[in-house]
């Protein structure tokens, strides 16, 4: 038999996308490092994700909530596409306790984390000839998934030097009447930043001026601990309509349940009315859900879980952000220029003249990676070159232990004067 | 203030979509159900979710083993993109049971259920100018994800006269050098129906000649219950590629846990070469994941489930069959041309000039949903106008009512000769 001519052939979009993800981005990091070589234990900054440590440890009550699902033996049958009832109803009280109305059960939209949310709303508002506004810097996924809509990408700058506030002068310059919507991630990744009342509604009252949407990516709501509250963005609601995105991963400290949603809110029911809300649901009828068995938990999270332990958790985030913040000004040719007040995260800015042989941040990632055995995030995967994306979400005794690692490792190499 | 412009809008591509969806039309069939002014408790089996009834509850040790994965927090971190290897290892395990050769850990890749699976396999093989062939009457989501992929779609036809085969002359004449996949479904959704070792084999050398992969979707896997055995596509990987596609819903009665895999059972490594196991793992990267808690229960759930158990459901559905089979024939004006073998479902023909007041299988589903407060499944819907879909997998005494409905609303609407 002659050489064998197959139709399918590989498909080199996705890896396009692919290479785009956090996932990718760090699993091509972590190849460089060898714990064994390096006589260190690994150290994992990379990504927003404490669990594996005891002290951030879900809440009991988290855990009984979906045992008692399991037990039930009713959550085993398919779901609705838009979740059911019960767990919908449960988060949109949560989230109206926070706003000046009231969320009613149809306003909220299960999905498979909130990953999964960002892919359900590019594929809701894709269309050919529309553009989409994301900050810079962002989080990956919304520049992975927008390869997968016929969206154009426009990226506004969130201003460093003003505590990573949105540059609204450029938000202004880039959009036009085929704006679609602008995404705000409060709390702030990559940055940890937590945006004003002042300048929420300066932002709202822009969206409304160009016509466009506001996605408000509130993934970690309420995890704040600085002087500035957290407040949703859906307060302004009425200015422009705005989708708020959350999920059960950071707050409650599960981010392997892939539980999120999406809700509507926006009191003057413009997204009803646009038909922008029944698109959501058609999305969601031909999309992945998250399984039955952990929507049938959701009731029982929201209502039980206590607040000592967000207090705890927030009381850990702070304790890691104050010593983040005090150690780094020790670590030569880097600098944090602001102190992280909420979400997991910062930004480091990398000097990159000053290191005798590091030519840029993934380069810095790299090298770090294979000499200190520890992992950060680059910041050209954020969009944001030669700065660095560091979680401080982990024990003080780690933190401590990698914060003397990069010291030493920007030490080493830096240009000798 | 003016009237507002607004940039973004409905979008009516997944309306469409979501329209070929068995969520959307069952929702929409179900409208017409009202228990309450028909006196009648509702009978369902328009979808394959015995779950509901106690008689088909999975196993405890099912449940057991999601439990124990919970109370380790050991999975509640983000999971790989692919899924954590001791699942994927566990699914290899299993698969390879039935093999001529074993399948290795990294050929199994996990979705968030049987659906999400579809979504990756159509994402993965799209490219413009190339086209696939689905079975007419095909499983409805194929047709609503393929909606969203650059694929043409072609049907050839499974034969009711020959058991529900192939078609293998209509493959032939649809295929040619752009011909990406065949999608079997083994044993048949929606037609109940299993194929021999034979017929496989047949089918298998027309895909090479073609030089097509095949697409096996064996959700209801060794769920068998007359003569011919189950067989897996695989089994024939070496004469034509196949992936293989799997879930927990069916075997295991737990659609809600929303746990699939898809396997590369191709000994020959095509599928490796050719780069699409590249591209798999590339679209499961930026995809939605099956919560890494649920992941972890794999291996307990894949080792201790007891033979027991799967022997008692298949039992209940051969019981179901047999029942069925019989009693349909006493309804007239419909015929069932082939006893179910396998999954859950029989396809039932309409004789649409023989009634009165029915112009068609969604208006027969339409008016025995108002009449007798039972549901079925258009034929439509899966590609085969007037046939409806009964799902058997009920309680006996609940089937036994339902086909007593179907007897008196035949009998109803029959002409009078």
């Amino acid at each position: 038999m002659g050489k064998q001519e197959w139709g399918f052939q590989e498909n080199h979009e996705l890896h396009a996308a692919a290479a785009f993800t956090i996932r990718n981005i760090l699993e091509s990091i972590m190849g460089n490092i060898d714990e064994k070589r390096s006589g260190k234990p690994k150290i994992h900054l990379g990504h927003g994700d404490p669990s594996v440590y005891p002290c951030f440890r879900t809440s009991t009550s988290v855990e009984d909530a979906l045992v008692e699902s399991i037990r039930s033996a009713k959550f085993n049958c398919y779901p609705a596409g838009v979740g059911i009832d019960p767990a919908r109803s449960a988060i949109a009280e949560l989230l109206s306790k926070d706003l000046p109305y009231k969320i009613e059960t149809d306003d909220v939209f299960l999905t498979a984390g909130g990953n999964h949310a960002i892919e359900i709303l590019l594929t809701v508002l894709g269309r050919p000839g529309a553009n989409i506004l994301f900050p810079r810097p962002n989080y990956p996924v919304y520049e992975a998934r927008a390869r997968f809509s016929p969206l154009e990408v426009r990226h506004y700058d969130l201003l460093p030097e003003k505590g990573w506030e949105v540059d609204l002068d450029g938000v202004k310059a880039l959009a036009d009447s085929n704006t679609v919507a602008i995404v705000l991630i409060n709390p702030g990744n990559p940055c940890g930043n937590v945006f004003t009342f002042d300048h929420m509604q300066k932002i709202a009252e822009t969206a409304r001026e160009i016509g466009m949407l506001i996605i408000s990516d509130e993934v970690y709501a309420h995890q704040v601990f600085a002087d500035k509250p957290f407040i949703p963005m859906g307060v302004l609601g009425d200015i422009a309509p705005v989708l708020t995105l959350g999920s059960l991963s950071k707050r409650w400290i599960v981010p392997g349940w892939r539980f999120g949603w999406i809700a509507i809110t926006d009191p003057t029911s413009i997204l009803q009315q646009t038909g922008v809300a029944g698109s959501l649901k058609s999305c969601l009828t031909i999309s992945a859900d998250p399984p039955t068995v952990i929507q049938g938990a959701i009731p029982h999270v929201i209502k039980n879980t206590p607040k000592s332990f967000f207090l705890n958790i927030n009381k850990l985030l702070k304790e890691a952000a104050d010593m983040f913040f005090e150690k780094i000004k020790e670590v030569p040719n880097v600098t944090c220029p602001h102190k992280p007040e909420g979400s997991m995260f910062a930004m480091v800015k990398l000097n990159i003249p000053a290191f005798e042989d590091v030519v840029d941040d993934t380069d810095f990632c790299t090298k770090l990676a294979k000499e200190e055995c520890m992992v950060l995030f680059p910041g050209d995967a954020v969009c944001l070159k030669n700065w660095v994306r560091v979680s401080f979400a982990t024990e003080p005794k780690v933190l401590d232990d990698a914060i003397e690692r990069m010291k030493a490792f920007c030490m080493r190499h830096a240009k000798h004067m």
